[in-house]
This record gives structure tokens, C-alpha cells and sequence, in this order.
């Protein structure tokens, strides 16, 4: 079992404010990230697929094929975008790193071949970052 | 003369957009930079002073004092802001890296002994980044 | 399960020598790393936390407590501190990068969660690190 | 147990290319990196060990002998060569970083004490990594 | 004047050997460099141009074009390629980093609008780096 | 006229600390740094020579002198020791980057061919750092 790990970057813009809770309840949990106009990160997006190395092609899965995936599924969705305002399959989410990434999984995960897809990891910033192997 | 550069972090949401053109040309010019609802970046700012060592303490300037000027003059303002609405003294201005960063410069010259800033770098992501000397 | 990750850094300095070992052997062993004044590093933390996201506020845990933690049981005592004199805490032992990892993991293990904790990486160069996840 | 890592970078050449494929087929399936000449690439090797650390020297595994024993098993078979033409144990691969990072693993995990090898991962280009723990 | 770099990477083999000198000489001067099947590098270009950002648009020059001068005049010649054998225009050169620099320069100086480029700097590794701005 | 850099790293421990000030005085300025058993960091150092590539072997001096000569003048003086007490050439010195690059300027200066050293750049922190081209 190889593990295959594909990073690609996006920059988006987002703002933590849950509808659920009051202003004053939103600022002490959110902080600065409450910011009403929001604010914007470069994320860091890496997928990790996993298998045997084809005896043949001495690949697990073809590059290219991970690459218009991961483009296809996120990247063109939320590059250059407003998280909370912009993406459809985003409505309603609180859009934190760790929200994302189990939303990222959800659609990678059905996009590649069973049993293929390992990790989603996302970073938000350089000290902060967020993965998922779609365990409960 | 040594050359003493201090970086910082900051994250923020920006939307390409001139109000002196068309929604076509801006569209054309700007492209994805120009999504209505912005879009954002970690930006790393890097600042560089000069000046010889004081003999008695071996520093150029107190990098305390460094610290507290740049967070004063740029960071309490644009960190987790939009800078096309949260900032007053970004205001008519289209915020790209080259324009943010004499921006940057002219808060930031005022704020430094006379001839001890040397140079402002502003990186918008691992790509891209832009730096002015106060030259014309 | 979403696993969550925050990056700190801190300066420090340390020893490499065991007093159960003769000076030779010290040598021997720990090479330059054995000198009598120490040498230093910029150390890298990155403490991982793992739980669903809270569906109310999209949060494994509030970023805001997970920094209070990891400075309150780990930065604020070894940053800018020599590791071989200055942590009670450490005293008696090696200060190599897997011993540290250990000590860090017990103090950050019983401030979190039960069950939140779920890996300290510690970096001392950029070639080399250390990881626990408390297993035995 | 604790994880211990050490980086280490060689820079090499490759080509991929199947012989159990025809020209046109392997045009399509590796597309740029069929080049005949071959491209390259600055690789990065991460080794991960596991061990509890010695109590009386505070160490998993010495870092030298690590050191050592990967720079006599890989490093100096691979850097500043041709990895299609130059390397015996090599020969017969279409030298993916899958390939390689499990051809890799075989000549590390025999030359640890048993046990003791975990991981073995290799980056290509700072977007694209493999790695390999022994499983199948 | 604010100066604006753009960064990109390209992955390319080569090799280090001058005709002009014997084999002995050759082994010597490039050591492990001169190995015949060559070699490979994950470069990185970073290409700076200069200039008063434009008060319509607020750019020095766009990106867009920056990229596609880039690409057109050196990424797409020297991307997954060999070096030695594969570029008309390296042709006789011996491609140490030096060499290149001053080979990428030319080509970029002549494609973009006068007096715009300041500085063309290209790394090889993580250590070693050239930079040239057309000076004698 | 090519500019040629070179970065190597080193570990070491240091303490900010002024015989010419009082204990008050000293804890005021350097504030942590001045902890009396020090600290340490993982410096980065980058040395540029600049001049013209040699038509004959492509280089503008042969990268293994250059790695000897940082070497031999700075590296091993200073790798895993303590820069207040082991470095004969740094005694009576406030180890600060600013005073560190300058000291490490004059034993480079002359140990190069006349006219080839352009600027010495040492990196303290990740945030922090400092560069000396020999001017007054």
C-alpha cells in the first residue's frame, strides 16, 4: 500500500458567524474572524490516494487524472471565491478549516475509485490546519 | 550599514474592481480577482530598516519597538479585514500587492527614525509579491 | 474524526550529556552535540487534536483555547530558555527531540479533553523531528 | 513510541517509460515525463524510525548511525545520477515516486534493527509525494 | 518604483562538462556533476520587473501577461527537459545556474516592455542560487 | 555581473547581554533574550558573490570553495556551540544578527577573491533577519 499525496493551493475569502447564535455569543466565540466584510486565506490543499503501484505503468493512479479530479471537484468551486457566499454545496456550513475538509472528502471521495482515497488535508494558514480519513 | 528585515503575517479578504472602467473591462483585466464577493490571502509583509549597530547594545533599532510599530501602523488594520471596506486609509485604492505595498510604505516611513527604513515587501502568495524603496 | 493541527515555534538551548555515561563516552555518543555551554534551536510544535466539529459552531475545539493551552503548559516554560537549567519540569533529563516530545505530550494530554489529544510533533532542525501519540 | 524523522535531499534524473507499452501509448500516459532525455527533479526523503527512547541516552536510534545508514543504502546511489541508467537495484523500474519510495523502503527496512523502520516517504516536486510503511 | 516578482518552478536534468577541457580536468572542476546520463534540479525562476503601478489599474504590468511571457519565452523550453540536448538556445552552454540565469535574462529582457525588468534570479536547490539584472 | 548564493545552516546557543548596562537596563532591553543560561536558534546563512561566469567552466567561482571557505571561516566555529563563550573571534561581542553578520562579513571579506563577495545575510528566525554588504 503506497500512499500518494497531491498538494494544490487556492485563495478564498470566509467569515466565522453562526446564524444559530447571538452578535455578542458570535464575537467572543469568533473573534476577528467574525470580521462582518470577512477575510481571506491562501489555503493549502493536499489529497492523499492510496493503492499498489500498477506493475505496468508504476503508478497508483495517474497524476493527471488526480490533478483535473482535485480541479474539477474543489479547486474551481472555491479559488478566487467567498466561502460563505459563493460555493452551493457550502450553504449553510460554518465554513472552519475543519468544516471544509470533511466537505472537501465528502466530494473527492466519490469522485475517485472505491477505496482509493485516504486523506484530505487543509491548511488555512501556517500554523493552523485541519485532516479527514472519513472515519466516524 | 546592516539591513535588518522583520516579517510578519496578516489575513485578508481584497477585491480587484476600477470603478473608471466598464464591468466588461474590469472583467477582462481582472478576471477571477474581479468575484464581487472577494476573495483573500495569507499576505506576508516583510520590513527592512538599516542603519550600523549602537557599540552598547549591538542592535540597528529595538526589535520591540519594530514589532509595535509595524502591528500599529499596518496590521491592527488590515489583519483579518477586508481591505476594500474595513480600512480607511485603503480607501479608492485598488488593492493590489504593488499598490498596497507604497501603502504600506508611506504609514510605515513616517513611523521610523528619518532614513532608517529601506525597503517594504508585501507577498500576496508564494508566487507573487512586490516591494517599494520610497523611490520614484 | 477530524484531526486538527497547531503549528508554534520557540528558541532554545540545550545539552546533549548523560551523567551515567563516562566523558568519552559522552563524546562518543552525542559528539558536538555534547559541548559544555550548549548550542540552540528554533523548535517547531505541532499539536494535533482530533473530534467531530461541533455542529453548532463548526469547531473541533476553539483555536483560542488550544494557543492558551500550548503556551500555558509548554511555550511560556521553554522559549527562550536553555532546557537543560531553566524547566523544572525537565530536570534529569536528555533534552533530545524524543524525550522532549514525550514531556510535552504528558503536560498537553492531561490539559486537553480526554480523548482530544492525538499527536506532539517536534521539530529541532528542518531534517529532523520527533512524534508521540502517547503509545505505550 | 515515539516517531523520529530525518530529512534528506538528493537531486536526480528520470524518464518514465513503459518497454511493455507502445510509443504512442506512453506519449499518453506520461505525457511530458517521457521525455527521452529524461528531466529531473530535487527529491526530499523522509525516514521515520520507531522506538521507545533509551533511557540512559535519551535516543530512539543514534542520529548518525541513521544518517549513515541511509546515505550507504540510498543516498549515495541515487544523488547527482541518472535513476533510469546509473543505480543496479533500480533497473527494470519505470522510477515513479511510488516506485521508488517502496524500492527505497526494501533496502532501509533490511538494514535497521527489525522493528524499528516505519515510513518511508519521498517528495518529487513540493506538489507531489509518496510513502510506504511495508504494508500490502 | 515598486518591483514585482513573479515565481515559478520548472523540473529539468543537465549535466556539468566543458569540451574545451579533458576528462580528468572535466571530473575534477564538476565532481559528481559530470555524471554522464546527467542529472536533475526542481528549479525555481523568480523573474522581477519594475515600474510605477498604473493609477487606472493599480498594476505595474499584469500578471496574466507576466505569466505568459514566462512561459512562453523559457518555462515551455525548459520544463521536463534535458538540459544539454534538449534547448536550441543553451546550445554549447555549460548549464551551471550562472549560465542559465544570464540565458533567461536575454530572452525575458527582449520580451518585455524596455526599462520593465529589473532582475531574473533562479535556484537550483534549496542552497544554491543565481541572480542577474544585466549588468557588465 | 552574476550574483551567486550559497545557504548553509547552523545550530548555536546565545545570550543578549551588556557588561556597559545595569542588570535593570539589560532585562528592559533584551527582555527574554537576556535569560543568564542564553537560548538558541538554527541560523540560516546566505553568502553572494557576484562576477562574471567564467566562459571557459561556466562558474563565477567553483561552488566547492565557496562551501569550504564558509566553512573553514564561519561554519565550524560556530555549529552546536555557545556564542557568548566558545568563539575566540566573537569574544567581547553582544551576539545580536546585526552584530553577527557584520563579524561574519570581515572573516569572509578576506578569505574571497578580491572584489567577489557582494552581501552576507543571516536569518535568525524565521521572522528575524539581518545582511552586511561591507558599506559604512
Amino acid at each position: 500500500m503506497v500512499y500518494l499525496t497531491r498538494r494544490t493551493t487556492f485563495s478564498a475569502a470566509h467569515r466565522l458567524w453562526s446564524p444559530q447564535l447571538s452578535e455578542q455569543e458570535n464575537l467572543t466565540l469568533y473573534d476577528k474572524c467574525a470580521n462582518p466584510h470577512g477575510h481571506g486565506h491562501n489555503y493549502v490543499l493536499e489529497v492523499t490516494l492510496h493503492g499498489m503501484p500498477d506493475p505496468q505503468t508504476g503508478m497508483v493512479l495517474n497524476l493527471s487524472e488526480i490533478k483535473q479530479i482535485i480541479n474539477e471537484q474543489v479547486i474551481r468551486w472555491v479559488d478566487h471565491k467567498h466561502l460563505n457566499y459563493d460555493v452551493p454545496w457550502l450553504e449553510g456550513c460554518i465554513p472552519t478549516t475543519e468544516v471544509l475538509v470533511v466537505k472537501f472528502w465528502e466530494r473527492l471521495a466519490r469522485s475517485f475509485p472505491t477505496e482509493r482515497i485516504y486523506e484530505v488535508k487543509l491548511h488555512e494558514t501556517e500554523n493552523n490546519s485541519a485532516s479527514y480519513r472519513g472515519e466516524a
